[in-house]
């Protein structure tokens, strides 16, 4: 009978420190990103695939047998028992507008229901990780367990999405009915508008056409900070697509009623 | 005869120390914004209040003769050879969604035409400095003299407005031509857009409706750092209003014909 050894919250630290030394010498180089549809040599995503490439490495020399699922390569056993799914830059339009709200995105979901993620801020020397049960915060005003807050209705709310383009026009429909109601929207932030939320700041983030890469990882961080994620339909969101995340759970009962009915 | 002493780049720096001290407590707690309208107690509004209390009275004691322009206080001396203008939380709703994208901002214009100003962001530790010659940076990443980027083409263009929902119809149809015309568009910044565009990594901000206070202190960042600043129709930006900001001139021109030509 084999033992399962699980990463514990170091191990995502050192996935972290390893991506951010790879990326952060990138970020602020006045270069010109080419289209990821080019060919051409395009230094960002020279920064993402070493990155994901080294963050690999480190993952098959700890963990073998474990799958990954990532950005930039081939996904890998697949039907592993653990699963790791990474994104080295979540946010490129921010990152390549020289804004410190992209992130390095660390996520590992085993089958017995164990799911832990980290986003990683280099710049700001920021990480949020959810464990599966609690969520942390460490930056450069210190370290700490870390809660959404509750907003009875969607009057109080703070509202983020990437842009309000990326909706197709009935998402666009339904998003627009949300944001009409909620008292700040916010256009222009990636994964740092999850950590918003689980940090107690923003109540709720709304997107689109995600990646599995681009939420995976923050489910945890959000979860554990007392939030939920879903999709539009209030299933798993673990598998991208329409995604919504609220710090309180009553809010988001109501987020998900106005974008379904139509 | 008087001799003028100016105010040197230490002194700006001493200004920003002391509003980061007493603003940066506030950002990231949970707590309840109310509108600015309202009579009720607001811990931001206050936060506000007193670091500008605090940068006026560091003022009045080094500069007595000069005049200040402040966001929260009456006017002083506006007739003065020297004038301050400041503004403790550029980029309020940033600060209150918890994004570290919002700054202190303080400038200086002296009649015999001087004009200073620096942007500080006390959570990144990022400084950004326009002595009326040259353009500075400083952060986590080091210290170093800044440049704009040149960029030939809207189509190669960064665009930042803080929403295009503040346009008038008038203007949004202008702006919206701007737009759709350029590579990659971007909201939800205020101040932090200016020093991307001195900093080399966004080309264009176009905004409406600013106060002197919003962009007084960001001119000698952006031109010193080789780019420019007017309001739409070519003339200074020192009043606010209408403003773009560009890192190439050239650019510039196109902006303005565009935003200009109905």
């Amino acid at each position: 009978m084999s033992v399962t050894i699980k990463p514990d919250q170091s191990f995502f630290h050192s996935l972290a420190d390893i991506a951010g030394e790879t990326v952060l010498p990138f970020f602020r180089r006045s270069i010109v990103i080419e289209n990821k549809e080019q060919d051409d040599f395009d230094p960002v995503t020279e920064a993402d695939r070493e990155a994901e490439r080294r963050m690999r490495e480190m993952i098959a020399g700890t963990f073998p047998e474990d799958g990954i699922l990532g950005e930039e390569f081939e996904s890998e056993r697949l039907d592993a028992d653990g699963l790791w799914v990474l994104d080295p830059i979540d946010g490129t339009r921010a990152f390549i507008s020289g804004l410190p709200v992209w992130g390095t995105l660390i996520g590992y979901r085993h089958m017995d229901g164990t799911h832990m993620g980290m986003m990683s801020q280099p710049f700001t020397s920021e990480r949020y990780f959810g464990d599966g049960k609690q969520s942390f915060y460490v930056g450069p005003d210190g370290k700490r367990a870390i809660e959404s807050r509750s907003c009875a209705s969607l009057s109080d709310a703070t509202l983020f999405t990437t842009t309000p383009t990326l909706f197709n026009e009935q998402e666009r429909a339904a998003y627009d009915k949300v944001e009409a109601a909620c008292r700040l929207p916010r256009y222009g932030v990636d994964c740092y508008a999850y950590c918003m939320v689980a940090l107690g700041m923003a109540d709720i983030v709304i997107e689109t056409a995600l990646k599995p890469v681009d939420i995976a990882p923050l489910i945890p961080v959000v979860e554990g900070a007392g939030g939920i994620v879903t999709n539009w339909q209030g299933g798993s969101a673990f598998d991208g697509g329409q995604v919504v995340a609220s710090g309180d759970k009553d809010l988001h009962e109501q987020v998900l009623e106005m974008l379904t009915s139509g």
